[in-house]
């Protein structure tokens, strides 16, 4: 947790971000979070609440695989180093004294919608909320990396977090380990991949990376390392353990099932309201919106269905496309006659990708992008 | 699901009920259920949506071990056989003719709370909400028994529901069998336990028996066996599955652990709001409110701690008691700088029964009634 001192420096360089803190709502609805499991602490954000383009920083989704890391910026270091001309350490202060950009980013867990799968896999059951968007703010990764020089033999970087401990579950991990991950040079170098200080205007709560971690718009959350403490560039490909284990999917090559990392977020749509099983009248109008997201791409297109997916019709898009964000949607629906009614809602990308009706056993439990249904009761 | 003709015929009867309907709040709040489980059904009451005494019928939680049985009234018959003079066969229309009650119960899942224990258990990890509080109509029971003639010989009576299935979890089940659970005939014949085709007034719905349920109040939903098909008196304990390998816990008797089943509730507080890392304003007054609730007894105090347990300040107990349900209660709190508090509650019940700070691992991960804590955000 951040000390006053520490929050006292950081405000002292925040002016930049305090119009990026004024555009976050205030918690709306629900205001809080639905648990998963408490050790360590996996919680959802209640979808249902959803309520802006800006998740409240309090309601965002937290993932964690181990303890929480206690880093006290005074002792906190940032190491680039491996396949470079100049190996880095940077302080705390150094870091935040260099050029700074805010980027909007929705962040996904790569389990998310787990508990609608059947049967029940193992893992994490999020449902829907393992998901949010918030303004982050720090250095671009590109920023780092010319300045450590990156040598022409580099394929990967990989980002090491502070956070470590055993996984106990099969398959063990060989002893404590930290958690890390890579991503291919060339997504490394794009401009919004930043080591991020702050989020919605304010320094990084505990459990959302304090001090630093990392963001990488586009892709799963598991990405976005937390607690970040290495940065090492790497002339082959990493097979760590959340590269090959978990976060890891069989891509068909040659007909030959192949493990391969989860990477860019998939397109989809979620409905906020109405939620499972909320009661509605008949002939009365309702708002139903949600969001929809895809990984380096941009919506174009949301449907919504109301007989099981036999018609789909549009539902309009609201605001304008922000890169990397997503997009809010609503469509007004009358339900005629009471029953059971299942609502789907279905995203279609600039890339023209979209939303599978089943889950492919190739992706094992991520990635998790069917059109998702919604049973409402009318009345 | 009940077709047209059963809800007419239902109404026919219902008007004993309509009292019941209309005390019934609307949902409120967060209105829908949170998905534990899609196949079966395990759904969770959003339990910060706390708003009265009677938990609406749509955000009721859903328990299910199997498919939703498909359950005619016109071919359904409710069997009394066993240790008994007279074997009955009742169709529905006759047991909807006999002398009925309304009782106001409260029930909770005996796994509710699991998502809060450490390391993460096996089974569903409900959090708070795996608990609500109906009105339920139907036939007490002692006029079943009374009319089979019970004979001298009998110790307990098994209920068998119409669901059924494989347990494919070790420990597995021998094949495909039906959900079943008995009562020591001592609680059978108290006056509360009703065979019972009505909540909140309306004709049970699928998810919740429909059309014919147990409703044992004081003990565990387990129970409360839905779509009730035969209840036989019997001359020896039953050891079924849900008896011996779940919904079962270890007592020790002399020394030895012994496994029993799990039977009466046992005494609770939950805070509904504020809820996990709900965010509030220092300084100014926050309404924490939430339920308690016991087994055979009665709750007579509940208490708050936003210190971590050191002192704790009496809650307000609201309406009045009634038998078998649970007690809602306030508490109006303060928090007069920021940080991150532990908000905690305690309920204690007529008979001095209060709830421990830690987990028993005799209980596995049933009755799980530690004091619970809710970390919120002061700002």
């Amino acid at each position: 947790m951040p000390d006053a001192t520490d929050i006292n420096h950081f405000n002292k360089h925040a002016s930049a971000e305090q119009s990026a803190a004024s555009a976050a709502p205030a918690a709306s609805g629900f205001p809080g979070l639905i648990t998963r499991e408490t050790e360590p602490q996996n919680l959802e954000f209640p979808f249902p609440s959803l309520a802006g383009r800006l998740t409240p920083t309090s309601q965002f989704y937290i993932r964690s695989h181990f303890p929480i890391p206690d880093l006290p910026v005074a002792s906190w270091r940032l190491v680039i180093n491996g396949a470079v001309n100049n190996e880095l350490t940077l302080t705390y202060d150094e870091l935040r004294q260099l050029p700074a950009t805010t980027v909007s980013a929705t962040l996904e867990c790569a389990g998310n919608g787990r508990a609608r799968l059947a049967p029940k896999p193992k893992g994490l059951l999020w449902e829907q909320g393992a998901v949010g968007n918030a303004e982050w703010t720090g250095v671009p990764l590109t920023v780092l990396l010319e300045r450590a020089g990156v040598k022409a033999e580099a394929v990967e970087v990989i980002f090491e977090g502070a956070d470590r401990g055993e996984v106990n579950e099969e398959p063990k991990s060989p002893g404590a380990i930290h958690f890390a991950r890579s991503l291919p040079l060339a997504k490394a170098q794009q401009a919004e991949v930043l080591v991020v200080y702050a989020m919605n205007g304010q320094p990084l709560p505990p459990e959302h990376g304090f001090p630093v971690r990392l963001v990488v718009p586009g892709w799963y959350g598991m990405a976005s390392i937390k607690w970040l403490t290495t940065i090492t560039v790497s002339t082959v490909p990493f097979e760590g353990y959340w590269q090959t284990i978990e976060y890891a999917y069989w891509q068909r090559v040659q007909g030959h099932p192949t493990m391969v990392p989860v990477a860019e977020m998939q397109v989809k749509a979620e409905i906020a309201r109405p939620m499972l099983h909320e009661a509605l009248a008949a002939g009365v109008p309702y708002r139903v919106h949600g969001a929809a997201w895809t990984g380096e791409s941009a919506i174009v297109k949301v449907e919504v269905s109301a007989d099981g997916g036999s018609s789909w019709q549009p539902a309009t898009l609201l605001e304008k496309n922000v890169p990397f964000t997503w997009r809010l949607w609503e469509y007004q629906w009358t339900p005629a006659i009471a029953g059971r009614y299942k609502l789907l809602a279905r995203a279609t990308d600039e890339q023209g990708q979209t939303q599978p009706s089943e889950h492919s056993k190739d992706r094992r439990t991520y990635m998790i992008n069917r059109v998702a249904s919604v049973e409402v009761l009318v009345h």
